[in-house]
Parts: C-alpha cells; sequence; structure tokens
C-alpha cells in the first residue's frame, strides 16, 4: 500500500508501552445481535478497563515518552475519553495534565477527568474551541500539546485494535470503525491495509458531523460550520490534512448515519449483547442497520471503541424495552 | 490447606480445553464504583464472551472430556447459563445437548439455549424440579448428565478464574463469589487457598435462596423448603453434600444479602461502571453495600460472573436515573 504517518514495526514496539489492563481486549462473536444485523457480528470491546475507552493504549505512550523525556507537564483538548484517558495515564507517570474541553462535553466524563486528578478547562464554544484554547495554553505555558489524530501516539494506540484484530481467527470480512478526529480509522485501518489487505475498512461518521466523511469523499478538507450529534467522541468539525492523507491510503469507504440509527444501534447492543456503549460506539451496528443488504453473508467486527455515558441520558437514549408488557 | 475435590495442576490441565474466548477475562480497578462502596474496587468480568457468563469456562472442559470419550449426547438442568454454555460448547463438539429447566427460567435465557440449538424441556416447578428431570432423562436415555457443582469440570472451569487472579498484581485483600450451587466460589476459592492464602474468600447469596450459607454456616446441609430471589443464576434450595465439604474448606465467610441491595447493586453497576449484570452478578456488591465498615480500607474484587437480562427486567430493576433531571 501507499505509505501512510504510521509504520507497524514501530507500532509493535509501541504497544509495550501500554499497560496491559488496556490490551487483549476483548472480541467475540454475538450471535444475539445477528438477526437483527442480518450479517455475522464480532465485537471488539474497548470498554472494560480502567478509562471505559480505546484512549488509553494512545496515551500510554504518549505519557511513557514524555515521561521518559523529562517532560512534567501535558495538555490537551478533549470531548472527554481522551482527557480521561490522559489523565489516567500521566497520573501513573507523575504528569501534571491539563484537559481543556467545551463546557458542553458530556458530564459523566468531565467528572472522570477531575477524579482522576488532571485540571480542567472549561470554554465556551464546541470541541473545535477546546482545541484552539488548548494549543494557547501549550504555547503559553511551554508545555506539550497532545493533538488526538494528529500526534502519533494517538494513532499508534488505536493501531494496537488493529494488531490484535489481524491476529485472531477466523479473519473477518469487514471491520467497522468510529470515524472523529481519524486516530481510530488511521491506525487500525494501517494495520489492516498492511497485515490483511483483504479486510474491508469502512468508517463510519454522524451525519449530523461530516466532515471527515465529506473530505474523504472530496479527497481534500472540508469543514463545517457546525456539529449536532449526540455522539460527541466524533463531534470535530475541521479535519486534520495530514490525518486526512493517512484515511486516504486505508478507508475503503465512509459512511454517514442518521441519529435515529445510532440511538437504535445502542439499543440493540444493550438488549441482545448487554452492553452500555457511548454513541460513537454505536456508529458500526448503525451502519449495518442503514444498509442491511451491503453487509449479508459478511462477518464484520464492529469496535466498541467507547461506553462513558450520563446514566440519564443514557435511559432516555435506551427507552422503555421493545417487549415491555408494562 | 485441608484437601478438596479440586487439584490445582489438574486445572491447569483443563485450562488448555477451554476456548481462548473464555479466558483471560478483563480485570480492573474501577474507581468510579468507590466513592459509593468506600473501598478499593476491582472488577473480573466474565459477561465479555460469546455466552455472557463464566459457565462456558466448565462447559468447555467439559464438552471437550466427553466428544474426547465417545459421548455424543449430554444432559443439564440450569437456571440459564449453563444451559446457554453447554449448548454453545456442545454444538462446537457435534454434541446433542439437551437442557431441562423450569418454566418460569429467565425467558432471554431460554431463548439463547434454543438459538444455540439445545434441546430444551421445560419444567414446572423450580429449579431443583429440573435437576430431577434432568437426573431422569439422563437414566432413561443412557446419556451423561452434566451436574453444576457436582461435577468437578464445572468447578475446575470456574477455578480457571482463580488462576488468573492470582496471577494479577497487585494482590486483592478480598474476594467477593456469587453462591448458587457451589462451583464459582469452591473453584475459585480452592486456587486462592492454594497459591495466595492470605486473600479472603467471601461468598454472598441472596437472603430469599439462603440454603448454601445456611449449610455452611451449620456445617451441615440446610435445605429450604422454596427460594424466592430475583437472583434466578443462586436460586437453589438443595445443596450438594460434597460441595459444602469443599466450601467449607475455602469460604472464610458466607454472607446473606437482601433483594434490595441486590438491585442497588446492579444500578451502581450500570451507573459508575457501564456493565449490565444479572443479579447473581451483582451479589458482591449488595454484600459491600450492606456493610460497608467491613470493607473499608481493603482492596475487593467481585467476579462480575454473568450479564444474561431480560431487556424488559432489567429497565425496571435500574429504574431513572438517581441524577434524573426530567
Amino acid at each position: 500500500m501507499r505509505g501512510t504517518r504510521l509504520d507497524t514495526d514501530r507500532i509493535r514496539a509501541a504497544r509495550r508501552l501500554i499497560d496491559p489492563v488496556f490490551l487483549d481486549t476483548p472480541l467475540y462473536r454475538c450471535e444475539a445481535l445477528e438477526p437483527e444485523l442480518g450479517c455475522a457480528v464480532s465485537v471488539k470491546l474497548e470498554t472494560a478497563n480502567p478509562v471505559r475507552s480505546f484512549k488509553a493504549r494512545g496515551t500510554e505512550i504518549a505519557a511513557t515518552r514524555l515521561a521518559d523525556g523529562g517532560d512534567r507537564a501535558v495538555v490537551c483538548a478533549s470531548a472527554g475519553n481522551l482527557g480521561q484517558a490522559l489523565a489516567w495515564s500521566g497520573r501513573n507517570r507523575g504528569l501534571d495534565v491539563t484537559v481543556v474541553a467545551s463546557r458542553f462535553a458530556t458530564p459523566a466524563k468531565l467528572d472522570r477527568i477531575r477524579a482522576l486528578g488532571a485540571a480542567l478547562e472549561l470554554v465556551d464554544g464546541d470541541h473545535e474551541s477546546a482545541r484552539e484554547r488548548a494549543a494557547d495554553r501549550a504555547r503559553r505555558d511551554g508545555i506539550r500539546l497532545l493533538e488526538d489524530s494528529l500526534d502519533i501516539e494517538t494513532c499508534e494506540g488505536a493501531a494496537t485494535i488493529g494488531l490484535e484484530l489481524t491476529a485472531a481467527t477466523p479473519r473477518f470480512d469487514t471491520v467497522l470503525l468510529a470515524l472523529g478526529g481519524g486516530a481510530l480509522a488511521t491506525g487500525v485501518g494501517h494495520v489492516l491495509k498492511d497485515l490483511a489487505p483483504g479486510i474491508e475498512v469502512i468508517c463510519v461518521q454522524p451525519s449530523g458531523a461530516p466532515a471527515l466523511t465529506l473530505s474523504w469523499r472530496e479527497r481534500r478538507v472540508v469543514t463545517t460550520d457546525s456539529a449536532d450529534t449526540i455522539a460527541d467522541g466524533v463531534a470535530g468539525r475541521f479535519p486534520i490534512p495530514a490525518v486526512l492523507d493517512d484515511l486516504l491510503v486505508v478507508a475503503d469507504d465512509a459512511v454517514l448515519v442518521r441519529e435515529e440509527s445510532i440511538v437504535a444501534g445502542m439499543r440493540l447492543l444493550l438488549d441482545h449483547a448487554g452492553l452500555v456503549v457511548e454513541p460513537s460506539a454505536a456508529l458500526g451496528v448503525a451502519a449495518v442497520l442503514e444498509d442491511r443488504d451491503r453487509f449479508a453473508g459478511r462477518h464484520v467486527v464492529t469496535v466498541v471503541c467507547g461506553g462513558n455515558v450520563d446514566a440519564a441520558a443514557y435511559r432516555r437514549w435506551i427507552g422503555p424495552a421493545a417487549t415491555d408488557p408494562s
């Protein structure tokens, strides 16, 4: 394949920097989902760890390198999961972690960032405002900015999921990846295209936050004026050019899904798989629900990338049981 | 320690018969639970696999030995999880599996048993009636009866959780185990007492189904006339003498918890850990909730042993969010 910013041997080396509690996550066939989805479905579960998302794979690498390099502090912008993961990884290595987030971010995520001892700075505006402020903070304080999807550690961390997927038997036909900033898709996609090029890599983004998907389709950066989706973890508007370049190499398709499909996906994963997932982690199932014919007869893996939800919002999304007699 | 029916080297050998999808399950500290529980809490998660409970560890061993020995068929009584696991393990090995269950068993569990291709026979009465019928079927048809907690494979399978716990660092102070027929408690307890005797082993049973706990306390088999609990997976009434003998060796304590504590435990695990658990899997958290002083300052592991719930019943148990503004 054409080159990306990633290198599979470097990913293998980076994997050794990650606390094993985040590695070798469950990967299993989930037959109870299959009647509803019309295809074979396996789940790669990234929620059963101390920060309930895959993001710590990347922050473990980043925090190790920072600490080894003598850094004492780091700042990142986050919708919540990266910040929580960096707070966890930084705490274990004596790093001062600052997280900048939108004040409209999911409260449960912000609570966990605080509980893990990070300094939390809230900004008006959306995630893009938080990115600007974090960059300002890094310049002003002379500390390292960890930028999701741009900084190679965040992509290498995600890429270790790809190593685990390619080690699995049986092989899969298709891997469905949530698309936000692009770290997950480019990281996992790189490894799949390098080691198992026959596996289809499909990125899934909400119709309400389509910037990187539109960019992939037009092969140039397309920004949007707003983002409107419950999938807070993938609600960016300004794609990073270098990430788009990689995505153009590794993605076979990028699809957009409706909000109601995301909610339906969350309900399915709860009722048939017993999994609590945040909206971003239901994007893969949503993509199958919107296009069952495309996936019929195939074996798809969906990476369940995060499970940080607010209790009240989650109950509203899942609503009453489909078969509730009451 | 005094002997049990189990042997740690035999457990290590048996572990090799288990499909890896059921092994090396997530074990992680869950700090978000800790403010509510007042102690350090780690979760050993046995729900992220194709049958959503730990029971397949045992049925994998049993089904391998049956198939290797030339058996073609097997029958078990089950509240649902053992039957589902045996159906999964038997299907992969060409065994005809019959599961006998109470017609009042959790419908979601019965549906999965059918979906996995097992023959399902329903009996009036409770789980003890199913045990009788299964034994009759085995005698009549001349096929093997797999009896939970009595048959050593079911205990050896559970015991492999103990191997994984003792391999973990840091060590824990206390392991909380759901107590039903006794396979989980005697299996895990045997390994802990053999390899890490300083770890306290506490069994937890619902007050509404206390037979084995009462037996442990009185050091003789005590039966009950009825069992009344939402924790369907542990609702036996007739303890098995050989299992009680082992439990007397390995358990440091056996405690009973109220139904409302089980529900509170399920809610906590959902809202603070993002875990969907069946009532039996919330017994450990329920025990801490009922006696926070006992566990203060300690590091407890709770084995989340199963997550098979009915969608409608689960929503009733979890109710509205504690902080729901609506």
